[in-house]
């Protein structure tokens, strides 16, 4: 088999498969270069500001980091086995020796790499994934505008229960993933940056400024707008990443809820919503007939693959004394969560873009179990009206009903006790139990004020 | 072995080992069953207030709830099958007959228990375990005031670094605790409460007050004072209660942090603290000499518990359509959660308030690498002085004085290189490379920063 | 609410709901202490049969062990904070001062416990869990081979398939379960068991032995029935753990997937399986006519509570040089894995032994979708008869179908590009191609050779 | 930053820098192209032999599959969204008209790609995985005889224990790793393969040979050398690949014991072993004095990396009836857990086969807690000669010894309570009470026969 795929010479299908270019180029190792760079240039500027190297030698080096290529810090790297002193050689190396000095002055390796990762994160997610989170949400919140009064009966373990309206089913969704990207963008504004030396004291700032060393930490962040952290060690903290991350995996979570509602409305038998399915699409390798739930198994699929990354970075919240280095190699590995729940996100905004919904057999299903399901509403009207065991009767009449083939209206209407209660009912209960389709309560109304509500949030 | 101990007649250890009665007493089976009739109780007051039923009844239902006995409904479960209707019937059996038809009139069971449980998490949260945390924390506060100029070398890597003081590091956890509180108490704060009927339609409460039927809701949990979640299935979403998990679990990986920290200084090797050994005490069934740390290994043992713990959270986020049972089980077990961090505070607090220093043992490690330590300084200065080249340079003149079996200073002084380099050191410069423990940067002040802005926060 | 419960004055569900008397009684605190004096008293019969003690003195012991009470030895480990040095103290208050020097000799208190705990847990195993098991299995192999000529229509990505039988359904979680339950026995049979001293050197021992010390670890393993492990630290390897529970967790997952499967064929629209429902059982505390497959939900849900436990599990295989104590606490956790596995079986067998089966409703669902299921049929025949593109021409013809309502059969008959190869089929074919139900291939056959073959296995 | 490095245009650090070339050669999405293509190979031999079809069509799709190119593959992948089907076509793009119908003729996607993977992990795991841990194996073998008898203190609790050897500490991972390879290699073994077609019936090759449609997946997996699976549904059981990951997972765990212990071992108070540095490598990127256990902390990382994989190989357990997709994208991250496994193997032979021993540091520790080491030893001996209370008698003159800042030996001699039993110490006694390196027990005999047999075990 030659010649070999450079797409897929790589092990991970984050990087053949579960991606795109425009995400690869917010979470790649090269985007992560760009990001060191950009602190790099921030604390030179700082050095600058502060009046510790003049002007020039401030342009020099950022012109110098405009200019580095990936390739030859991957080179001296295989050298020096320090990736980001490497980075810091290159910059070097395109400097004179007036500006060599103010290269990476008073930082340590991690200020750069906990800041820069930092940086990542926030613009992946500002950039991609919040907007990609709207543009889902308004895709939902249309639905369930549309769908407000489309009726479908309620399913509790699978078992017909109630009715309520497909629309109220996506409101959920709409509020539940609102709610998530308002934590999700809290989470991402509460992300510090950092500049504070080898364990955290300013120390080597404090030759150049005793008396303010953090200021140019302060200028440097203010360049990336960045909070500086209050406290570190040679790293961050690693709360603010796994409280992200935690949300991250909770938006992933709601994908994942609303992936499987639709594998499963798809189902042969209940087929009340059905995926877009492509001219020329192939559902199975020897079924021709097929046409199979992918989009919504993939996001599921995906879920389960990020499921379990949340220990690894639980885990990278311990480092010992003033750090080591055990969370590196994994702290390396948290680009790929945010790439596969953005991932999840276009999928369900492909899945529920184009989701067909069939009316007739969201009907054909509400009354495939006949009146059994106005069970609820006998009982609340029978205790309304003072029966004392009525939930108990109710069962009974259901289970004679059953027996008997029949109705439970009919049953009712036959049993004797029911008959002072049948008297008092109002046309309102009569209707209700006639017609349980209409037994609705707040479905029409509660959709639509979520609908408005996350609208105005985010001015969709 | 006769006769058994029902203290031991119990499989997990939070039940015989790592829970007192107090915090028992707030998670237990019995707890919950109280919060459930605490629910029943206030939707039988909502009802009144609507005009429902009348003021006797809801009072006749609020005394009968007082008198339940949790051996009566699990005596009625066993025969039904359903925990929350031998609760319902527990209740009515205690009631005469017109009171009986506004017992859990309305609700559905999820309703109960899914506002019952958040009942529980806040109560056995804000009662003891935020106010255990802020005692641990002024354990920590006074600390890190107590030892903010006990200067203590850094480790990054496990390696001596620069010093830093054995307060600053404290500061350290004062500051990611601090702030996990103020998450924890946040994410207390958003938990929702829940009456919204069969399907979250408030159809059932449609029937009693058509044009408001969420009033009821309202009211009852007004009484318990909880917010309404803004849309529900049968069951709330479980995303508020992912992240108070995630949160425990975040305050979790601090504790065991700290734990590690204080294990490793503890080692025979190091010896810098010691943990409280009681009279009496056996560190070793056959080493007699043996004192472990052993409250710290237990506080890492404990976070590895419930680590995994969050796998089973995060799953419980899937409920398909209207809700399936199969976060019930597993739903049990979050109190654990809560019980195991709980008693990771107490042990913490137990392990950091009597905790033994050693400053003589801290000066002498501090010493023990020589003044290799001042290699940061020294290329620090050399850069500020326009050395081109400062950290190779000083990386040469430690590998000659390693080699030589020197001090850095003593081969920087002799180094022709660094001559005129060395006339330029001023005596801050040379203070520092002589007495690398004065090369503490903001420790100190950043440490009583820290503390005077942690103890403001929560009025300690 | 008084008085409480004490059945419900513990915190874990494990304790108070899923688990029975039975299974505590093998997998509580008090079975751990009856282990623990079991490895006890083996220690001093073997230090007896070298020499070391006289018989009369082994036999003092032995009876102590008999009376130790676990009050006493939680007495004094509240004194001294250690839990096995106080069972050494409550023997040794039990026998005379020529017989207290025995008491425990050469071993640690890892040798003790590590061994106690694989006692606890081959014991719960063997009497338990794999009778349990092959309970389970039987009762699966029976209702395979009953269920074998059910025609079921096989179901991929929830979409009708082709046919299975029921049975053949089955008969995959025979074989998955058969062969899990070879993994766990094999699992069980190697766990070993150890008693090499302090740091695992026999050093202790070798005072006493100085030519043969492992006699000692030789002789009280034989009388326990274990193998000494090859080598161990204080404590032993955890790898043959790991192992252990790994494969309790797969089982769980055969569990789970059978759950789930039952969970969607009970499903309103489905209804091809039915759990048994209990005369006076309560479906829904407010929709009176809801049966609801609850127990096949509870296995769910206790499969993802021990989902997790795995991290733990493995976590603990980290120990520190010759030990450290961070897997004490998490140690104590592993029992409750084989009580939930224990109820899921337990479940399992109730679900599967009762199981009602509608085949009139299996033979509807599998003609709902018409002919369609034949394509895969029709794309085999073309191709073996020559056709270059069956399956793409079998897609065209379904499609047709689809559009026109119409069946492929029909479809088929009336396009003439098909009419050399209908010409050609043969008797089989045209049966196949009208008759779905008879493509079933080995479905039967396999069905029975899987049953017989786990039948012989095990011998049920 | 321009232009990027392709090599970095990729998000997973697996792609970018834990893997190299020879790895990915087997693991990357290419290699499983190859494994595909196989498979389909495989199959067309299997239907020659059964007479399906014949030589030189057999002949020719195999030609065609030799020529297949990733490219293609994927080009018309993003035609039909199904990558096995776009396998096929392009191997019927690449045959004649007569050899078309055979390609892919009784098999489903699942068939191919399930055998594919199973192909593929084995591949990868007996080419390099097992021969590499052999590698590591017999460096360890060599350290623990070149160390077997250097005396080094043992820490329990991070605290002085009694002596063991180096040697016999690593002779502990010989054992571990050891065992852990014939348990990866029994798991490898016990990988079936399958084509047994759309739903597990074989019903497509029982159109085909209607008495022994078995026949066909025999002889292709014959080919391949796979045993046939007994049962599947569209796919395979997942349990085999859960055994064979959980002991991925295992051997992980062990080397990040062993990693965790080097990182401790070279802690600079410790300072007992020295990873390998390199002329020209850089410890930190500001102290420029570092040498720091990166190897060791690289392994470690790695293992929290992979941790969490378990939890999405144990989900994917669970797939819906005959199939559901949801283990389709989570699938394709398996081959990560063997990379990753694959890399922390080879850092490990890195860091253990030029591990610097620091004997006379060992020494140095062994005595810095002076004799108290001699405790147990004294306590067996006491007890030895009839002393009923040793241990306790123990305890108390280590107390009186540590606040005399004597030694326990002195603090013996002047007791005398202990002169009786002193008179009759034997000269042994004497010995190991004067000289704790000599307590050692079966440490060395134990070393050496442990790295014997694992030396015959793999002919090593």
């Amino acid at each position: 088999m030659v010649p070999l795929s450079p797409q897929l010479d790589v092990i991970s299908p984050i990087d053949y498969r579960y991606s795109d270019p425009e995400l690869r180029g917010y979470l790649s190792g090269n985007a992560m270069l760009r990001e060191m760079l950009a602190v790099e240039v921030a604390l030179v500027k700082a050095l600058q500001k502060v009046g510790i190297c003049d002007d020039p030698t401030a342009r020099e080096i950022e012109v110098a980091c405009q200019h580095i290529t990936p390739q030859e810090v991957l080179f001296d790297e295989q050298r020096i086995h320090h990736d980001v002193r490497a980075l810091v050689n290159c910059i070097r190396e395109r400097v004179g020796d007036s500006a060599k000095p103010f290269v990476h002055l008073t930082a340590t390796s991690a200020d750069i790499k906990d800041t820069a990762y930092i940086l990542l994160f926030r613009r992946a997610l500002d950039d991609i994934v919040i907007p990609d989170l709207k543009k889902l949400l308004t895709i939902l919140i249309g639905l369930s505008i549309r769908e407000a009064e489309t009726v479908q009966i309620g399913r509790t373990h699978g078992q017909h229960a109630i009715p309520i309206t497909f629309g109220f089913a996506i409101a959920g969704y709409v509020s539940r993933l609102g709610s998530a990207i308002l934590a999700l963008q809290r989470a991402i504004d509460q992300l510090p940056g950092m500049l504070s030396g080898a364990v955290g004291t300013y120390a080597a700032a404090s030759l150049l400024l005793p008396k303010q060393p953090r200021t140019i930490e302060r200028y440097a962040l203010e360049i990336l707008e960045l909070q500086p952290v209050e406290h570190s060690t040679q790293i961050m903290p690693r709360e603010p990443l796994a409280r992200l991350f935690s949300e991250l995996v909770v938006i992933a979570g709601i994908l994942a809820n609303l992936a499987d509602d639709m594998r499963n409305l798809q189902r042969s038998e209940i087929a009340e919503v059905g995926e877009h399915f492509e001219k020329g699409q192939v559902g199975s390798s020897t079924m021709p007939q097929k046409q199979n739930p992918i989009v919504a198994e993939n996001i599921k699929s995906c879920w389960k693959i990020i499921l379990g990354r949340m220990v690894t970075v639980y885990m990278d919240q311990i480092s010992e004394h003033q750090r080591d280095l055990t969370n590196s190699a994994s702290g390396r590995t948290y680009p790929e969560i945010i790439a596969y729940v953005g991932w999840m996100i276009r999928r369900s905004t492909e899945l529920m873009g184009k989701l067909g919904v069939d009316k007739e057999r969201m009907h054909a299903n509400l009354v495939l179990g006949g009146d059994y399901q106005t069970a609820e509403a006998l009982y609340v009207i029978l205790s309304q009206l003072g029966h004392a065991n009525a939930h108990a009767k109710v069962m009974q009449l259901v289970y004679l009903a059953r027996a008997n083939k029949s109705t439970l209206h009919a049953t009712v209407e036959v049993d004797p006790e029911m008959q002072p209660f049948v008297d008092q009912f109002s046309d309102v209960h009569r209707t209700i139990l006639q017609h349980p389709e209409q037994y609705l309560g707040e479905a029409k109304r509660g959709t639509l004020e979520i609908a408005e509500r996350w609208k105005v949030e985010f001015q969709l």
